[in-house]
């Protein structure tokens, strides 16, 4: 049966790979991309989000943009290192000739998941602030929702924006602690898995055998993303962020996860860490809050394989 | 050479068995015990340090009693679920008939490494309130230490006191941190280690098998920490946390260690925990903070077996 999903998201290179990823699986029916800042600002993520529908030949699904800023912060800033300056490698891509809905992400959310009870399932892949914003809008969403299906955290391994958080999660601890907070089911992807799902130079070069405007768009956006990797952590090849959510929701057997009880720092160095309630005693901290579905472990190979497979199919 | 060492400590079951491993030790000259709240109130652990000379028949060493709260902060009291309500096994021992010198830790640190310049090892087991009052009344201590070798904090794994944080750390954050920013060799021999030190039952028992005065004391407190430690983690036995800090005193070799700058979060539901930069990226945090010498492995056998071996020779 084909699952409705929403993907909200800050396009970012992995972001583009997660999208076609998903546009290109059968399982899915992308109902629609809402946008947030994160990699680049909202208005770029969703110029982005536009262009690679149209990259896609799938300007059919619409596009609505999202918040500019945090839900009590101001945004930060992009970082251009790792996406380049357009978000997409620097390839200086014409504008897109279709246009965003006339809504904001977070109404669009709740008119979707409401519409259709028990039938949508969310996937952010960026700043957790539109879903948050919806939640407090529309608590009900909770209830109506199939799942949420997120890439953010680090829950038992170091954080990549700084050593205690991951970037999603740094970028909106207070959205991200509300998300976490909510009664409804929520699958955790972050570093402890993404951090060993490697896309190696081999992967990669076999997607230029492709040769479809999807994978073309790959080719040429990779190189920026591809040299962060490797100076940031002598990686040959890219770790796969964004698109190991898409995965999760096509394949959960892909993963290992543990139910935990996850609270987000707000405060001091460690803002945007991910807390699990890991042992025997519960602090008050962690207490009445419901578990999150926590990826611990990746079959590596079969998710690289899963992913390329889709696209050349 | 015999090494004078200073054991600052919270006597506490664990403590115990470290101060007895290292009056064990003929690499070692213990000079003297400090005293601090952690495991019971200052006043007790300095009871109870005289109480552990008298059993081990070196009264001649003297006691100082420390702080009786952090250096910024109020103690939050003792934790009789792990360590009895007496910091020893609920032994109801007799009264010491030794006492505490007439002077403050602090000042008694102070007085004997600025006497015996680079002859001095500070091996604190307890809180760093201490270590870090010493700092301030007098800085030229860092560069008259011969070293310091704490047990304390979790570079990558989690918290014992909270899912963030390290009992020790937890109890006085901001003393740590001023002690982790000096400029003196400190090596931080954490859970990361030493919640891979296992003494099993089966190590214990060998203990009974000696029938010396420390020995015998070892085994009539133990049964309360056992029950704790198979309580909160299933554990046959004990993690060996204080005396992997007497151990890396006398051999480093049975333990691999990383150079890392550590921040300690004092906010949040993060307090206490202690965080390495370790990637490329250098956060103002950390930016211009010494290194620090952190253990991140540990030879776990032949560790207690050192510990064993000196306590029957």
């Amino acid at each position: 049966m084909t699952r409705k999903i929403i993907i909200d998201t800050d396009p970012g290179i992995d972001d583009a790979m997660a999208i076609f990823f998903a546009l290109r699986s059968p399982e899915l029916d992308v109902i629609g991309l809402t946008t947030i800042f994160g990699n680049v600002h909202t208005t770029l993520a969703t110029t982005n989000a536009l262009r690679l529908l149209e990259i896609a030949n799938r300007s059919d699904i619409p596009v609505i943009k999202g918040a500019d800023n945090p839900i009590a912060a101001e945004y930060e800033g992009p970082v251009p290192f790792v996406h380049g300056n357009d978000g997409q490698g620097n390839l200086d891509l014409p504008p897109p000739t279709s246009k965003a809905l006339d809504t904001t992400a977070a109404e669009w959310i709740i008119e979707q998941i409401m519409t259709h009870p028990g039938k949508v399932t969310l996937v952010p892949i960026g700043p957790l602030t539109n879903i948050a914003l919806a939640l407090r809008l529309e608590p009900r969403i909770a209830e109506n929702v199939q799942e949420v299906v997120l890439m953010g955290g680090n829950a038992v391994v170091p954080g990549n924006a700084t050593p205690a958080a991951e970037a999603n999660i740094h970028n909106d601890p207070e959205a991200a602690d509300l998300v976490f907070g909510a009664n409804w089911r929520v699958t955790m992807i972050g570093l402890d898995v993404t951090h060993r799902v490697n896309m190696t130079r081999a992967d990669i070069a076999r997607y230029a055998e492709v040769g479809s405007a999807m994978t073309n768009h790959v080719m040429r956006m990779l190189p920026v993303y591809q040299g962060y990797f490797e100076k940031a952590y002598g990686s040959d090849g890219i770790y796969v962020h964004d698109s190991s959510a898409v995965a999760y929701v096509i394949d959960p057997t892909l993963f290992r996860t543990e139910s935990w009880s996850i609270r987000v720092e707000t405060m001091g160095i460690s803002r945007g860490k991910t807390w699990p309630s890991l042992g025997e005693v519960v602090l008050p901290p962690w207490q009445n809050r419901p578990r999150v579905n926590v990826a611990v472990d990746v079959d590596s190979p079969r998710l690289v394989a899963l992913e390329h497979a889709r696209m050349i199919e």
